[in-house]
């Protein structure tokens, strides 16, 4: 599989991740070829966290981990997609999904359309 | 919405595109202000296509457009989440999405799980 990617020039490519049970979109994250091999070996999904500038299992501190289950390539090899099961949550934030913002056509503004899951501060703590 | 918004260096955002009745990702495209512009003043999704520098619109050349239903925008404004109504097909190989291989992880290879909704050379000639 790796030969039919195309990873950026920073050596990146994007991996939609989406929960398999309920088929929502959870985030958009970053591997590099390291990150997807310890996937792919381990079974989890590991990013490359770009704000920190190194390889991380997804959930490695607050235990909200991804397992994999199905991964499929777009038609460019551009980008993955990766259906997993979530523990827990899979935003930073609280909630199950990273989009939990929905934009309002009429007020122009974004509207948080989730309940929070789990308290961030004693996830992180 | 804009202000919530990261474009990169480049002046793009990712954006995630689902067909909204079946929940299937259909694609990963990235947009510039301009086509986020459009996208919302015309309820058509428009795309920067990074291959040939400019904005157009998804399916501008074989029809197979997408109406925006919703839009979401992930915690820390990096990615968007657009929910549509695909006409025909996403994929410019005439698959229903670009998602149409799937990662055996038995034989390392990718298999085609998707069946062709059109055929390319009709719609493009």
């Amino acid at each position: 599989m790796l030969e039919a990617l195309h990873f950026d020039e920073k050596g990146l490519i994007p991996a939609i991740i989406v929960d398999k049970p309920s088929g929502n979109v959870l985030t958009l994250c970053y591997m590099n070829k390291e990150a997807l091999k310890k996937t792919l070996e381990t079974g989890e999904v590991y990013v490359f966290r770009r704000s920190q500038g190194r390889v991380m299992q997804k959930g490695e501190i607050s235990g909200h981990t991804q397992t994999v289950k199905e991964i499929y390539v777009d038609c460019e090899g551009n980008s993955l997609l990766i259906k997993v099961e979530q523990k827990v949550a899979a935003c930073h934030l609280g909630y199950f999904t990273c989009y939990f913002r929905k934009f309002n056509p009429r007020t122009k503004q974004l509207e948080i359309v989730e309940e929070k899951v789990f308290t961030p501060e004693e996830a992180y703590k």
